[in-house]
């Protein structure tokens, strides 16, 4: 069941240079410190170079000036962080699907299924879905009913796509997502809160990845989109009609509310809040937390927050920042004598 | 299967005046900058007055004054979002279920299952729940023993409700929501955690709606309670024996720790935090990501944090804020002199 | 159906001294407030020592100081909330999971299943997974191919456990959870993102409780580690690589980032965000939502936020943070004066 693979061969699938045995046969992927002598390992980040020396990898993927100075067998191109990218699914540790339609499966007669797709075990394809070429289902996975998914998308185990959901090709949904769920929507009259229908849908592009039990919901009227290449990690809220633009990443724990607009391009680190109907340039980054209630139309980096410290000198900073706007008129007045 | 109304019909519906013509059909709902001739829209918020000179709409949901502005077919009643939110049930994309139990639902012999229920595909049904009329529950989702769900109860798909919880009439729970899971009970003893096992319940009132991904822990002792007509967004935390108000509406990201008791009639936005064992005045509103450390007597708005700003700036004004008490100190000093 | 002790069984259960009747029965537990006669109930928190004068409980749990000035029955140990917990699994109301495997799961031919074992309705067992004794997997859970259960091990509902993930004896995973999804690992080349394939696995030690729709993702390369005897709650986010050791309890809605290392007996508060590749002390205490972005070499208690406020009080206080490096060097330049 191990993958084995010759140096040479490794080499082609990710156009490096063989420095060395090309006929070296590796079989794992691990880092510097722990890799054995019949695994690969890579050299990306400057502060590991230090374990160059002493690594025990049986071949290392290095950039050009880093191989210079090693004796061993390498494979060498010039990002090599990508080269460890595109080599790591070589030693995908998952066991794959066969395509097909498990017994236990239940997939309902107006669905379209092409004969590649593998659905797995008490997946459930509801009416009118339509389900492209070698497209992978896994088990516990529900697709409701009148939604598309076009080829090679993979949709992990116990994942919710709701109906009327489209997800291109190439896309990768994790465990638990919830997708094209109701937005929140409600109207408020007579003391209490009356339901919006979310009559929108959600369209999702190519080479996305969402993460585990990460909620994108459907729009009110009109679509929630993730835009191609689009990075979602996990327990993300999507809210409705919220569009995000190509090849943006965030991180876990981002909420983004309604109708808000995320341009291309953008890094959003972990937990950070958008409120509603703003929208963001492309190229921003968000840092970790950060609480963005308004439209930022100029690329840069923002951030909010405070720094953390002992609780005890934290506590009598924030009694301050209570009095801080009274400390200002006071530190005014004093210029003003 | 695409649903069709005149004007005159929908008017009956949310009790509106036809202005233009009463035959007029409409299958569709959409804002005024995309709707179509043959679809319905709305205008609700001032700021998009703008768009009625150049809508396309078939007809349009106005207020009166906005009514007499306006040329076209129209819908006109005094709350025009109040009749969005009514009429947009009639433009359901979701298919709807029918009434019965699917041959792959495993129910349980002792379970009492309302003939005008509708029990999804691989849906379970434990021992000793009773399900009432016109029950959904769609496909993937589990109901714990001994669990009660009243008149028109709504459970999407791959919903967890746990034994022993009791759901009220019409209340609609969001695919991936977890209730009546076990709070977070332990006592430190002996260098561990030992279990507090938590034998309450969880009681969840009429036409509450709690959204994807959303976490509400049964009781320690004695029941969670989430009063009548709540509405509860995506990947909200209900710890154990919180009590959530009547009509309170809280938005996704929210966190609200142990036997903390929200008022009715909240709103409380994205992403904030409660304490365990506070008190929340009715009426309150929160802002998005506050903290809320103390119980709050008075009804009124309240937040915390920072405002956003450009990373090199916020670093500098960071580095302040840990000096903060001491610069009250240095002005305090000042102002003796 | 109903547990019925005397209080002599109890004691033994749990090294009290019985204070009056040992043969007094109970089959309920409940707070001083709420407890009918037949039930027990406990006092561990001084504050609530004012209930015991009016209590109804037919037992109460109690102290050696507050056993002297209590007449009524009562169990008496050095640690009564220690007490209340070992009692409480007398009183659960879950109903438990018959030995064997349901005709609706569904267990590959190559999997090894202990006959104790209890797997639930529609649950799913893949290839290569090894099931130990007593193991109870409840209804709608899927177990990845080639993962690994020791005994006693509890997934409740609607788990999903992805595949090559070890789990040790008497762990229990709440509804939802996700175990061993994908770590959010991406190289940047050439205008999009490059999927890294995460071949690490996930390591759960004995006595671990994870929380309903956490997140445990795989390592990148190596394993994400939960140490014995750790406590996570609900919606928490645990990247690749990410360390937690023994006894760390966690509350809802915190995130860790990938490589960070938490030390043993660490409390960490709800909300909580830790940045990547920090080490984080043993014993360390972290409040609500604090925001740790360096590493934390000493054990103490750590915060970081502003307190909550009145919107508007707030709000000028924000413009004023903004300030704040430009306020600070004003008194500067008064000082020099």
């Amino acid at each position: 069941m191990t993958a084995q693979y010759t140096l040479s061969e490794l080499a082609q699938k990710c156009g490096a240079r063989v420095q060395g045995d090309p006929d070296r046969q590796v079989s794992g992927l691990n880092t510097l410190q722990d890799a054995q002598s019949h695994e690969l390992s890579f050299l990306a980040n400057p502060a590991y170079a230090r374990y160059l020396a002493t690594t025990r990898a049986g071949a290392v993927i290095l950039g050009p000036e880093a191989a210079e100075l090693y004796a061993g067998d390498a494979l060498v191109l010039a990002n090599p962080y990508l080269g460890y990218a595109q080599l790591s699914s070589c030693f995908a540790t998952d066991r794959g699907a066969a395509a097909g339609v498990h017994p236990s499966a239940v997939v309902d007669a107006s669905a379209i299924v092409h004969p590649s797709a593998a659905i797995g075990v008490n997946a459930v394809i509801e009416a009118g879905v339509s389900i492209a070429a070698n497209v992978r289902i896994d088990a516990g996975t529900v697709v409701g009913h009148d939604s598309v998914l076009d080829a090679d998308v993979h949709l992990h185990r116990n994942v919710t796509i709701c109906h009327g959901v489209t997800i291109g090709a190439r896309t990768v949904i994790h465990c638990g997502a919830v997708i094209g769920s109701d937005g929140f929507g409600n109207a408020y009259a007579d003391g209490r809160w009356h339901k919006i229908t979310q009559i929108g849908g959600v369209v999702i592009g190519c080479d996305v990845e969402v993460g585990s039990n990460t909620c994108i919901d459907r729009g009110a009227l009109g679509d929630t989109e993730i835009h191609d290449g689009v990075r979602l990690d996990n327990l993300i809220q999507i809210a409705h009609n919220v569009i995000i633009g190509e090849n943006t990443a965030i991180a876990s724990g981002v909420g983004i509310s309604g109708s808000t607009r995320i341009g291309k391009n953008c890094t959003i680190a972990g937990a950070a809040g958008f409120a509603g109907h703003l929208t963001i340039a492309d190229g921003t980054f968000i840092s970790g937390m950060a609480m963005i209630t308004r439209s930022i139309p100029k690329a840069g980096s923002y951030s909010s927050g405070t720094g953390f410290m002992e609780s005890r000198e934290w506590r009598r900073n924030v009694v301050r920042f209570r009095q801080l706007d009274e400390l200002a008129r006071r530190v005014r007045k004093l210029e003003q004598r």
